[in-house]
């Protein structure tokens, strides 16, 4: 037999071996630790990453070198010990070692029942494990010596050969299975699934067997001192009296661990043993910093720890853990904040479907705004507006939304469409609402019939259902919810991140309910506040009609004076609530063929209403009509045409800012150009609206500030910033449609191939979902560094969809932007990732 | 009187005197090159411009050295002396210095009819044009003396002083007057109009009279040696007896030059003087190296040249006219290029309305694609295909075009649509089919009724009209018309030219008509053959649309199977047009949509086509309808998630090629990819169609070659040129795409505000026009850099509408562009253009 030294190279675990996580793996660290801690961690060996290597590249193991440390008649167990324990491996095989002899052994120690149940699971696991048969060909009897003789002839049927009854040869089969398993594909698969590179190397522990069994108190166990859902001090955990390993966990005759009504426990039993392990656990949080799960066995009264795992914890557990141990001083405020990923906190602001309960699902879709909802379904915004007002939560169901259904998607309780992408109007809306949505979910809308078609069944008006937004999932009836989490943990976790971070943080809100919503999640200000919403409302949609059939300058001026009081009101509104912030508003931006009637009964009761002919109002609805609304007559190009309208808006600005300082609260407000292309533009808006400031300072004999900016949305803005900056305080990339236009692709448009594209990796990812730095990256770039070129204060954000993401922040600090801003609802991530990246590369202070 | 300097600084025009163009004007200086070719001009001395401005500024003149200078008794005239004779100026002024005294002189030598006549006119003039009284105020009655009596009255009674009878006093007025009619708002709006800057100087000649009056053989008149129209040589002017001026010009009397069946000639009647008048030309047109048009008197025999100017010439004259001065050895053939505005071709490739003619214009719109046509209208494509089967040319009246009416542009005489801009649909394809184009007009057209209302007049189906795309008119009937003028002389240009470009031409050709038109016009090549019409073709628009309708890849590729002959036909025909030139096809661009029928009557008719049910091809088209269609699923998009398409053409294309090669035609194919936004689209096509070459290549047991390239029309390609440029051999910026993208606008919707965005200076120019160099034109930069940068030899172009303006040539040649590539009738323009501009910078060379 060839002997090389790889395979015979292994590691006592002791405290002072040279054991290191990217070598030996994460568990044999972890039971380094414990050894330190002085736990009584069973006898064990570690090997490296590069022996499991050799070993599953064929070379072969001297393994009775290995027994040989634990001396001859001991029984020992392998597990898998990745560098993370998140990326799996192979199953852990006990009791390696038993063969006739040791059997024989078992049963004069503990008797024959005992014995047989080990030996059996021993044969079947290393059957199944090792020897990889079907574990359906063992039947699941009774053990016994019958039992054990049929698993025998199962094994030496199907091998054609005997059982292996070589405790050496048992233990370097075991090792070869596991190595192998970890290098096969589907392994490979799944914990690339979980972040880990494709060639994440393997360790393996080789630990003496403490049994679990005796005459004494013996069993096995796991505790944890935290919920594993909330993330609150508890202990919770299982015990089996007489059991081996985590069957513990499973068993039905298993034990509490504290006092418990229903049932005897260990703290009842063995309430010595039970105060040690609470003293394991205080001093694996102190000193392993981190809320540990232990596993332990106890063979007659003697405690042994054999594992020690980072308790699984969901998002919010995850938060709480990390502020507590950070309040006790274990941990930094620093490192409590790494500790939180930001993408976890999504999931904490919104009510979510309970993961344990049962799911009805009848469609799945695309996943397109967080959180779940309960309602009773509606096909359209006027139904989904009154069931609001009965106060009957509500699911909006469409074909696809359109700029008409925002009432409709304000009142429901979550929105479901049967076409679009992560970018159709659904999703960005329902994001920017923080209302659940799933989009291009795979039903039929019969929009005649009032039903929706799913998997063979079929709903209709007021029938309950749940959309998962997280999930993309839609499901029959009223799942069990869980509450959103923003208690003090949350708060005092992002108030920490607060400090580190040294990019702002603003809210792109609309309304009144957004911009609470911005001022709940600590926004910085507004940093998109859209106003083209504000005409949609019933009353003001009439007037925005007439002003867009007016025939004359006159005409439109007079539509627009009637709409002046109502934008003043809505800005008000918002300068209060975001008092002493600042709030960068967006002149009217959409087409105006948006605002009117698509059906021919629409534009009948339009005709009604403006009393001109029904030939007249189609006419001129069908003149507005566009090939590409995206490109077409809208932004600024309606500002420069019509510049009667950014005129009423700039006034209604003012004066509600004067009436605001009025009652003591100061805004400077911000007004942005939109879908600007050319420094004239942003000139002749300067122009309309410093006359506008004039006037209305001069009217109401008062001075109030206010500054000027872009919104860079097209690829020549970018470019031409250097000479657009002349004219602007400041530039917001908005980077949903300049992504549109540096690729040529409608974000409505794209859902249609846009799978195809990434799963064939013609684009890495979606590029209106993640942004994309090549392109549309270097157009920010280039923007930002000819206006800063041009004014060294010039202030720069981005205010797409892609503020809010981790992978935007970074790219826009490194620029040196002033802030991003995104979706209420993303603002505490986004607060969260911008702490990160200064703690992780702190060199940009 | 205070004096200066200035105001009597005048030199006398001899052949050694210091005359030059930029100080004393055209004319100073003509007639100094007159003086030394010996040939009879009257004593003349030239006023600089800063004397004319001088006076403009109120300073005194020494009018009385002037005169001096001619002798006491002598009568003089005043003319303007612009630098450029087209910059037009005041009025010449002639016989000053007359009053009562020199009346009676002239009474004596000329009689009194014509000293009458000549006094009565020196008044009038003065009065209007120095004093500037109302010209309706001097009656036309026949000269007498109490005639001149009533003028002399309305003088005095509207001046308020006696008339001027002083020549010092007259010519001080007269030098002042025409110095501040110079200075004025409206002349300097006129000269701007015609290129002049606006403080463009004024100098002015003062001549002694040459009367044209006297008891032998008398006379004023003009003579030219060429055609105006034509070019040809071949002498025209008129002469008229006892006459001075221009007057001769008009006057009803006047002689004809040359013998003349109408009546008696100049040449009859002095043939030595018309001898002499032959010589003069000659000389001038060696000597001065135009064709002149000489101003000449004969006072008692005596002749007297006044002035000569450029012959006044159009377009084909001018290049006539250049051709044969080079072919004459007068000038070089290099100069004889520069002598032709490249612009001024386009009106010689297309038949026009005759200026001459009388027009009953009944509407007006955008001028935009260039020539007349007269037809009979037709409303839709199927009747102008039906009337071009009988031979009778139709004009295609729409409210816009779609890509359905192809077959209908095709076969009509010239379109006019209601709605559209430059870059409308109609607008581009009639520009590449060489087709009189009117948009935009202001007619309305009522498609039930089939009659189109204009100015309160109605036309309906075979109502003739024509249609001036020259210049945007659109008239009742069948105006006069003048043919295309591709003679010799405009062959020989563009030869010449063609040995001093130093960038290439190639034409955008779709149809065997176009390739053939490219060879006619000598294009290099074909740069850009959009293979999208192919597919509109009814027998194949039915196959495309069951390709559509697939249900499976294999239905769809079955269809294309179908379709393969006819496509590889296509290539056939072309390749063959086009023999040992580069040939460079865009693979399927547009989205499927475009194929289907808009109208319901039209989708009953196809789904009975497809035997399909109505709702199911009703559902699959409405899918398939998009918001934003130029950013939609087209392009690279299709031909990566449908990659049977892009595999049928390349097959095509290739056993094209080889089968044109067994006739004995070489071709080397290049393919290009449209709408490419990242480097993995070219890799995946590219993958695909070296695959079929590679098959194409062992089914035909022969080898070819081909080049495989990529169409950058968004921002992104051009930012990502470097990477895109490792699979592609070149590049070719599509600027229609490129600069809708940058810009965020959509050419088929800009139509609405770009006229008031170029009205504002918000544009400077149409950007779908004139190519934006400040955006796209970085954009073409950065890609043509770093996709050299990559591979060296990429071959660079543009293939937009750009392609052929002088502004985007001249870009693309300092930016080291291979080749532009335009429609056919903009090649000859091009070719020039581009001559043009490595005669004025061969630093590039």
């Amino acid at each position: 037999m060839q002997k090389t030294d790889h395979v015979s190279d292994f590691a006592r675990i002791t405290p002072t071996a040279r054991i290191d996580r990217p070598s030996h793996g994460w568990r044999a660290k972890c039971l380094q630790r414990l050894v330190r801690l002085d736990l009584p961690v069973p006898e064990t060996v570690a090997l490296s990453a590069p022996t499991v290597r050799s070993i599953a590249a064929g070379h072969p193991i001297d393994s009775k070198a290995i027994l040989a440390h634990f001396g001859e008649t001991s029984l020992i167990s392998v597990r898998p010990s990745p560098e993370n324990p998140d990326w799996g491996g192979p199953a852990t095989v006990l009791n390696i070692g038993l063969n006739a002899d040791q059997h024989a052994a078992l049963v004069l120690r503990h008797g024959q029942a005992a014995a047989d149940a080990i030996y059996l699971r021993f044969i079947q696991s290393y059957s199944t494990h090792v020897a990889r048969l079907d574990p359906d060909m063992f039947a699941t009897t009774q053990p016994s010596a019958s039992a054990i003789k049929d698993a025998l002839r199962v094994y030496e049927v199907e091998m054609d050969e005997e059982f292996p009854f070589d405790p050496a040869r048992q233990l370097a089969e075991v090792l070869r299975s596991m190595a192998r398993a970890w290098e096969g594909t589907s392994a490979r698969l799944l914990r690339q699934a979980k972040g880990a590179p494709a060639e994440a190397p393997l360790g393996l522990v080789v630990q003496a067997m403490a049994q679990g069994i005796g005459q004494g108190i013996s069993g096995s166990g796991v505790i944890q001192f935290v919920d594993p859902v909330t993330g609150q001090s508890q202990i919770t955990g299982r015990y089996l009296g007489q059991g081996q390993g985590r069957d513990a966990l499973k068993a039905e005759q298993a034990l509490y661990l504290t006092h418990d009504p229903r049932g005897p426990s260990l703290q009842d039993i063995a309430p010595e043993i039970f105060a040690d392990l609470l003293r394991y656990g205080v001093a694996c949080r102190a000193r392993l910093r981190e809320e540990m799960q232990i596993e332990f066995t106890i063979e007659d009264g003697r405690l042994a720890v054999l594992d020690a795992v980072k308790v699984q914890r969901s998002a919010r557990a995850g938060l709480r853990i990390a502020v507590d141990l950070a309040m006790d001083g274990v941990i930094s405020q620093e490192e409590a904040v790494l500790r939180v990923e930001p993408r976890a906190l999504t999931e904490m602001l919104h009510p979510q479907v309970d993961a344990r309960a049962p799911r009805d699902v009848v469609a799945r879709g695309i996943a397109a705004s967080p959180g779940a909802a309960v309602g009773r379904i509606v096909f359209s915004s006027a139904a989904a507006q009154a069931s609001a007002a009965r106060g009957e939560p509500c699911i909006l169901v469409r074909r696809e939304t359109a700029p008409e259904d925002i009432r409709g998607m304000h009142s429901a309780a979550a929105v479901l469409t049967e076409r679009g992408g992560m970018t159709s109007h659904a999703a960005v809306i329902a994001r920017g609402l923080g209302l659940p949505c799933v989009v291009g979910a795979d039903i039929r809308l019969d929009p005649k019939e009032k039903r929706i078609h799913a998997q063979g069944r079929s709903f209709g008006v007021g029938d309950l259902i749940t959309v998962d937004g997280t999930t993309g999932q839609v499901l029959a009836g009223a799942a069990d919810m869980l509450p959103p989490a923003l208690d003090e943990h949350f708060q005092t976790l992002l108030g920490w991140a607060d400090q580190f971070r040294d990019i702002g943080v603003r809210a792109n809100a609309d309304t009144p309910t957004d911009a609470a919503m911005a001022r709940t999640f600590k926004a910085q200000g507004i940093g998109l506040c859209r106003t083209e919403h504000m005409f949609f409302e019933e009353d003001r949609l009439v007037v925005m009609r007439e002003m867009i059939f007016a025939d004359s300058s006159q005409e439109r001026a007079a539509a627009l004076t009637r709409l002046l009081p109502m934008q003043r009101a809505d800005f008000v509104q918002l300068f209060e609530i975001m008092a002493g912030l600042p709030v960068c508003i967006r002149l009217f931006d959409p087409p105006l063929h948006e605002f009117l009637p698509h059906s021919r009964e629409g534009l009948r009761e339009l005709a009604e209403a403006l009393d001109k002919p029904l030939s007249d109002v189609t006419r001129r609805a069908e003149a507005l009509a566009e090939f590409n609304p995206m490109l077409g007559m809208r932004g600024v190009r309606l500002g420069v045409v019509l510049p009667e309208i950014y005129a009423m808006q700039a006034q209604a600005i003012f004066e509600a800012t004067v009436e605001v300082a009025r009652r003591g609260a100061a805004v400077v407000p911000e007004i942005m150009i939109p879908l600007v292309s050319a420094r004239r533009e942003v000139e002749l808006v300067k122009t309309h609206i410093d006359a506008v400031a004039a006037s209305v300072r001069i009217k109401e004999g008062t001075d109030f500030d206010y500054k000027l900016g872009v919104m860079v949305e097209t690829p020549r803005a970018a470019l031409r910033a250097g000479e657009i900056a002349q004219h602007a305080a400041f530039l917001s990339f908005g980077t949903n449609d300049l992504t549109q236009m540096t690729y040529g692709l409608s974000r409505d448009d794209a859902g249609r191939f846009m799978n195809t594209y990434v799963q064939q990796g013609v684009f890495p990812e979606d590029p209106f979902h993640i942004l994309d730095v090549d392109g549309v990256g270097e157009l920010l770039l280039i923007g930002a560094e000819r206006g800063r070129q041009t004014r060294q204060d010039l202030t720069l954000s981005i205010c797409g969809e892609h503020g809010g993401n981790p992978e935007s922040i970074a790219f826009c600090r490194k620029a040196g932007f002033d802030y991003v801003s995104c979706s209420p609802y993303r603002v505490p991530l986004a607060r969260l990732a911008a702490a990160h990246l200064a703690l992780q590369d702190p060199i940009l202070h």
